[in-house]
């Protein structure tokens, strides 16, 4: 059962702030119908980090979500421009992303999958939160330290600093905002990474609310939801995330590896010298990703995958994560691979997505332009 | 004749920046056709000191044309929002700007006349510029202060300071360049307050140039124009600007004042107890603003006014001030009061206008979005 957090905000209630986590089941019925909004940006076709981490999480979600419950799903090609991005390589991510997002299981009946870049209103809303986010909370912000030190390959944030940042890149979080807000979602399941961009969203939302009263609030205030961690660290550094900008191409499995690809890199993998096998991320966090890597694969737990290797080897280990990895690539590959140079179809996929977006986009902005006074 | 101010960055030939002005006349025949943009906010009905400043030289522009060039005015609702607005008040100071425009001479089937707000370009334009755009430079901007002070009736920028900055007037410029750079203008008359922000247009125009190369540059680099400077300053306080924002109604004269308010706030305007009229704007500031009151209307200049005024009073001078400006409002006060409230006139001249600068907006943006890996 897949378990996510909610976070509740209760400021009018209390008078001031308060915070609270509480935790729900997903399989409790939400009393209104939920509007769920994520985005991916078009990186390149993903790896076995970012398909654990969040796209089997949006399958998941579509397969358990309530008929009323809308859909939607993102490639954010604007917030790639955050960073330099080589134009020829931008545009093949693009076709590339939508692909795979069909290619694990994603429908487009009953999803919508679209480029954010497909749909202006988010610009346009972006512009008009941006009038009511104070420059200040912007500067609290530290995501694009972390961001700039990736793209960078920086080891640490200390070695980026202001000079480098772009105007797009310090005001992200505002268009993140707006492609929830736009769409009035209830629930954005992001990484943890992004839970403080949430909180802006839910702030600016209420700034909105509370500046352009009407009879009823326009935005609800969107909850943050986690699916549980799954993170996938590098196979070849195993103290960091698995990550597309590694130089080592070996420290990451990608959804179009072959299963030869995917048994040499897992053969590969960094593990350590101690006998048996444990569950133990600290001091054995190579063994221990192999051990997460398999157990997401197979649906189970990582302790209890662990238990049954005590007393096996790392070679026993790794083949059996690379067939289950195998397994679980083997669909979604071919999928990919039939339909990622089919651009007629994914343009198709890609404009009916769009125009669905733009419906429900729209009648937001109508709203939002009447109470401000644009319309 | 209008001569206009040619600033020219001669940036790759002298292999630095070398930047030099140069008087040219307008009646010189420009080379290449020109596309000609400038906005102007809905901030309600404008005053003699907007109408003599900036509007009655598009009205010239329009007038002196090549019939090859393009003339965009735009009503920028997106730039009105970094201060707040009444909603209510802003809806009717949209229209009243529009039937302005109409009623002051402005033709929509030669100049297109349309609410920035209608085309969602800008906002695209925008976001990407944001990306290209260092958050230092606009850091370096100084204008937001400035309207920060005013919006506050501040009387120094001392008194403002960064908690009260919104990223939407922080990053206002870049929104500036959009609107320029996205119908590829060459020529953008504006105040001379905005000059810097031309400057941050063509640098951005230059980084874009630079940064996504095709067989030609995208982008021209917009010339700053600056019509001959006609400062009006206020009635009662002539040492500052004539402006909408100051308390005293008096300060000021409206396009829709009548004839009788238009003579009671001359009459009551602050000039000096010096005898006889002198042009001296240092020592006369009050008298001197009449001349150029007058000056401006009867199209003379303030020097040459003053010489048939030198052994006339102040009666005689206020009289003749109130009469030229009857002479120069009357009529577009009254076509303004016959079409301000024809709201689905007022509509389909805005509809109109958006859809031919969607056409030219339209166009750069496809290059634009190929050029960096958005389609």
């Amino acid at each position: 059962m897949l378990r996510v957090c909610q976070r509740a905000t209760l400021r009018r209630r209390s008078g001031h702030r308060l915070t609270a986590y509480r935790q729900i089941s997903q399989s409790t019925k939400p009393s209104q119908k939920r509007v769920i909004f994520s985005g991916i940006q078009p990186t390149g076709v993903p790896h076995l980090g970012n398909y654990l981490g969040a796209l089997s999480n949006w399958v998941k979600l579509q397969k358990t979500a309530d008929p009323d419950d809308t859909l939607l799903f993102s490639i954010v090609g604007w917030h790639a421009l955050t960073l330099p991005q080589d134009p020829a390589v931008l545009r093949s991510a693009r076709d590339d992303m939508l692909a795979v997002l069909l290619a694990i299981g994603l429908d487009p009946e009953r999803s919508v999958l679209f480029h954010q870049d497909h749909n202006l209103h988010h610009v346009e809303l972006c512009w008009i939160l941006n009038c009511l986010t104070p420059v200040g909370k912007l500067r609290r912000m530290t995501t694009w330290k972390s961001r700039l030190a990736t793209s960078r390959n920086a080891t640490s944030e200390a070695e980026v600093d202001e000079s480098l940042l772009n105007s797009g890149l310090f005001t992200y979080p505002v268009l993140q905002a707006a492609d929830v807000l736009v769409y009035r979602a209830t629930h954005v399941p992001v990484g943890e990474d992004q839970q403080q961009h949430i909180e802006l969203t839910r702030d600016l939302a209420e700034i909105f609310n509370r500046t352009f009263k009407g009879q009823k609030p326009l935005f609800p205030l969107p909850i943050y939801v986690n699916a549980p961690s799954k993170r996938i660290l590098s196979l070849r550094d195993p103290t960091s995330k698995m990550s597309k900008s590694s130089p080592d191409t070996a420290s990451r499995i990608l959804l179009s590896d072959t299963a030869s690809q995917i048994k040499s890199k897992i053969r590969a993998a960094v593990t350590d010298s101690i006998p048996g096998i444990t569950y133990d991320p600290i001091s054995r966090p190579g063994t221990s990703n192999l051990l997460t890597i398999l157990a997401a694969c197979t649906g189970s737990n990582a302790q209890d995958v662990a238990g049954k290797y005590i007393s096996k080897g790392h070679g026993q280990l790794k083949n059996d994560v690379a067939d289950a990895v195998e397994e679980l690539l083997k669909g979604p590959r071919s999928e990919f691979e039939r339909i990622r140079h089919e651009k007629a179809f994914l343009d198709e996929v890609a404009r009916k997505g769009a125009s669905k977006a733009i419906v429900y986009s729209g009648a937001t902005m109508e709203d939002v332009k009447r109470r401000i006074g644009l319309s």
